[in-house]
């Protein structure tokens, strides 16, 4: 069963790099002028900024900042490499507390060079050692499994049943998971695992795009809702199912829409958004 | 563990794609004279050739007809779209008898229009409906799953676990499971799946390549056997240690190594197969 649809836009939250063309500070002013409530900043939007500052102009628009995209990449083939992303990860979280962001997304990173099963451990113990300066911070961690096209060098973590057991096994209610339809969507186990995500009450994101076919390029061709095979309000249906009525992100990653006027592509999103999730 | 390292090429096969720029003729003569035991015929290097003719002078080079590559493609929107698939199937199926092939792999398809669910019932209606035609011929079927990043429009059997709940539902001694490392080495349930096919005796075919950093094309960019993260040796030591003999086979896809001149290629895969695989 689909859900109701959606008849305003007091869940929309827009990520930063979904308009790519515009600064942490356009984005602030236009998001909140085209009545958008939430915004997910990533960090490179944050370079040369103070994050409070952001944050607080953000919240001065009359917006949410939803969360921080995005920590992770722990697994590297040395040690130095390791303690490096653990260090970066410690900063992305106080990032997060400055900007007033609840969560930092994570993806979780790998290495070609290295066999999954090791990225894997290093996933895991690179979220352990950060979990505590997390909870000091009052920032919460969400691992996001990225689709298996991107477990050679960007996520090890590749199903919501990976992250839910990484989770299990983390024990800590800083540790949930974020949910992206473009990474999960073919999974036979979805509605399962979406389920079990909020039985334990750790589902804390929902992202949106769509899939394209054909898809022509494995980082920058994500679709808008509506124009690829997602079946998103079903997926939107499971979420709500297990709880979640949380903020719902709209994430592009998309040579083809950043290349157009930014200010019509946020009325198409709008559209999309209202018709297609 | 890894396995015995491979110290002879007495299981190595080729798919006809893998040098494409080769007619069925010259792939015979070359790949005999480079001392291959096994060919896998690609469908579109039978156009125009009596099959039965083919299949003979592969033999009298010395190899044996390892597969036909591929059956499949059963979801379509209309009925009419997935009888034509049917027929075409049988077609196949007849082709490989003639060819003296004992086994049709079978890339089981997906309609971006319509959702997984549906496309997985129909390849289960579709598989079931040529399943007879399939043991008159004495012609077995292995369900080819294809990395998630084709769920869209080639394949929505994603992962082993779904192909051998599928073999389970057809319970037919004709249908079976083929492994291809391209699409299966991120899945963590990867080992525990190929050992259900073994004590399934379902385990029919094992393909490999590899998967390079960056992979630049959905479609045409796999890697030779050592360019890539895939650890096929620990494939290998499962899919042997399910009870796996048969041959190995190279399908390989790639405008880089098809602009090569194809023996030299033919030397490279030979080389790689002994220490990558």
């Amino acid at each position: 069963m689909p859900p109701e649809p959606l008849a305003d836009f007091s869940r929309l939250c827009l990520h930063t790099i979904t308009t790519k063309p515009w600064s942490v500070e356009e984005a602030t002013r236009h998001y909140a002028a085209a009545g958008i409530r939430g915004m997910t900043v990533w960090r490179q939007w944050l370079a040369g900024r103070d994050p409070a500052a952001v944050g607080q102009a953000v919240r001065e628009a009359g917006m949410d900042v939803v969360s921080l995209c995005r920590g992770g990449f722990f697994p590297a083939v040395d040690a130095a490499g390791r303690q490096a992303a653990i260090d970066d990860n410690r900063r992305a979280i106080d990032e997060a507390a400055a900007l007033g962001a609840p969560l930092v997304v994570l993806v979780c990173g790998a290495v070609p060079e290295q066999p999954l099963a090791e990225s894997r451990r290093q996933i895991r113990d690179g979220i352990a050692a950060v979990v505590d300066h997390a909870a000091a911070a009052g920032v919460r961690l969400a691992v996001e499994p990225l689709h298996p096209m991107y477990a050679d060098a960007r996520s090890a973590i590749n199903t919501l049943a990976q992250a839910n057991d990484l989770c299990d096994e983390l024990a800590s209610p800083w540790v949930g998971v974020a949910v992206d339809v473009y990474h999960l969507w073919w999974d036979p186990e979805l509605e399962t695992q979406i389920g079990r995500c909020g039985r334990a009450e750790r589902l804390w994101a929902f992202h949106v795009c769509d899939w394209r076919t054909p898809t022509e390029d494995f980082l920058n061709d994500r679709g808008l809702m509506g124009e690829g095979c997602i079946d998103i309000p079903r997926i939107r249906g499971w979420v709500e199912a297990a709880g979640f009525r949380g903020a719902i992100e709209v994430e592009i990653f998309s040579h083809r829409y950043w290349a157009m006027d930014q200010h019509a592509f946020l009325d198409e999103i709008k559209r999309a958004y209202l018709r297609h999730v």
